[in-house]
C-alpha cells in the first residue's frame, strides 16, 4: 500500500508521499514515490505514484528517457504545452506500460495497476493538479475538491475533510498533512516513514522546498505525540451524551 | 456497507450500530442491525450484524425461533451456560446459514457473508465481547484490544485509537462513538443515521439503556457541527511546520 496527497492551495501546490512498498506483509522496502521535472522559469511538474512498483518505475523511466531523446519521441514531459497535455502524456505512458506487461503474458497475483497524482505549472497557465487512473483517464482538482489522495486514503481523510482550506499557508498545510499521515501510519503497516514532500509556490516555475521527514524527525514526533492529547482535548470540548 | 462498534469498558459494554443497508448505491433502506436476548437477573446478550442482510436476518430469526422451542433444539441462546458458548452457538448458526444459501445453488454478485459482534454477560462470568467471522470462528476482546469494529471501520478508527480508555463513562463513550460514526457517515454514503445504541452496565444482567439517534437529534447535530471546530482548534494547538 501507499499514501500520497496532493493539495491545491492559494499559495501553490503541496505534495506528500510515503516511501513504503511491500510485496506481501513479510517483504517491506523503502522506495521514493515522488518525482520532479522542471525547466526553471518555464515549468515544474511533480508526479506521485501508488500501485505496482514495477509499473510506476517503468512509467517514470520512460518519461525520463523521453526528455533526453527529443528527436526520437516528441513531445516529452519537458516539451508539452500545458499541464493538461502533461497529464495526458503521463496517462498514456501509464496505460502503455500496463498494457505491455499484461499483453506480454506476465501474470501476477496482484494487478499491474497504478494510480498517479500529477501537479505543476507550465508558463501561460495556472497551477493544476490531476489524478490519473490505471485505465489511462484522469480527473482534475477544482475548488469543490481541491486535493487528491491515493493508496490508503481512509484513515487520514476525516482530518483533511474537516481542516483543509485553500487559504492554508505551506507550514499549516504541512502540519495538516503530518497529522493525516500519522493517523494512517498508526493504522496501516503498509504505509510508513520517511515521508517526501514538495512545496511548490505558484508562479515560481521551479522546484520549491523539498525534503524528507524521517522517523527521527523531531517535528513529526511532536505532531504524533501531541495529536493524541490534542484530540482528547477536542473531544472533551464537546458535550457528553445525556447532558 | 455498515458500521458497528462494540466496546468493553470498566463500567460495562457499549454497542452502537448504524441502520443503512444498500443493494447497489441506488437502493438504500433502513434496517435494524442490533438485537438483544435477556433473562433479567441471569443473562443479557446483544448482537450486531454487518454483511448480507438476508444472511444476518436468517441468523437472528433462527436464534429467536430456537429460544421458543426448547425441546426441539437445545441449547438456545437463552440456555447456553457461558458467553463463550453463546458466541459458539451464534457462529455455528451463521456458518449454517451461509453454507445453506451457497449450497442450495443461490448465486449472488456479492457473497452471502456476514460478520457479527456479540457481547453480554451470563451469571457466573464477566461481561465478554466477541467478533465472529463468516468462516464461523471468532476472537474475543481483551485489555490490549478492548473494542471491535465491523463494516466501514477505517474513517472512524483514528479517533477510537487515540481516545478510547477503559475508564470512560457511558456518556463519554457515547460522545466518542458519535464522533467516530459522524466521521464515517461524512465519508461513506453507505453508512447512515439513525444509530442504535445499548449501554449495558456490568453485573446488571438486564438490557440497559437503549435508544436510537435520529437525523434530527440535537445532540448528534451538536457533535457533528462542534467536531469540525474542535478538530481545527486541536490542529492549531500543534506547532506548524518549520517553527
Amino acid at each position: 500500500m501507499t499514501y500520497c496527497v496532493g493539495m491545491m492551495l492559494d499559495a501553490g501546490l503541496v505534495f506528500m508521499s510515503d516511501t513504503r512498498t511491500n510485496a506481501g506483509l513479510d517483504n517491506i522496502s523503502t522506495f521514493r514515490k515522488m518525482f520532479h521535472w522542471d525547466k526553471p522559469g518555464e515549468r515544474m511538474i511533480t508526479l506521485m505514484t501508488a500501485g505496482n512498483l514495477a509499473t510506476t518505475q517503468a512509467v517514470v523511466s520512460l518519461l525520463d528517457e523521453r526528455t533526453k531523446a527529443h528527436d526520437e519521441r516528441d513531445p516529452s514531459i519537458l516539451a508539452v504545452p500545458s499541464m493538461f497535455q502533461a497529464a495526458k502524456l503521463v496517462a498514456e505512458t501509464l496505460r502503455e506500460v500496463i498494457a505491455k506487461q499484461a499483453g506480454e503474458g506476465m501474470e501476477a497475483s496482484t494487478a499491474f495497476n497504478a494510480t498517479l497524482i500529477i501537479g505543476g505549472q507550465i508558463a501561460g497557465g495556472p497551477p493544476r493538479l490531476f489524478l490519473i487512473y490505471p485505465e489511462g483517464n484522469f480527473i482534475e482538482a477544482g475548488s469543490d475538491t481541491p486535493y487528491f489522495q491515493t493508496g490508503e486514503i481512509k484513515y487520514g481523510r476525516p482530518i483533511l475533510v474537516r481542516a483543509f482550506e485553500p487559504g492554508l499557508s505551506f507550514d499549516e498545510a504541512m502540519r495538516l498533512l503530518c497529522v493525516s499521515f500519522d493517523s494512517t501510519i498508526k493504522a496501516n503497516l503498509t504505509v510508513g516513514l520517511p515521508l517526501d514532500y514538495h512545496l511548490y509556490r505558484a508562479d515560481s516555475f521551479e522546484i520549491g522546498t523539498t525534503g524528507r521527514i524521517a522517523a527521527d524527525s523531531e517535528y513529526f514526533q511532536a505532531i504524533s505525540q501531541g495529536w493524541g492529547d490534542a484530540l482528547k482535548n477536542a473531544l472533551d470540548s464537546l458535550p457528553v451524551f445525556g447532558d
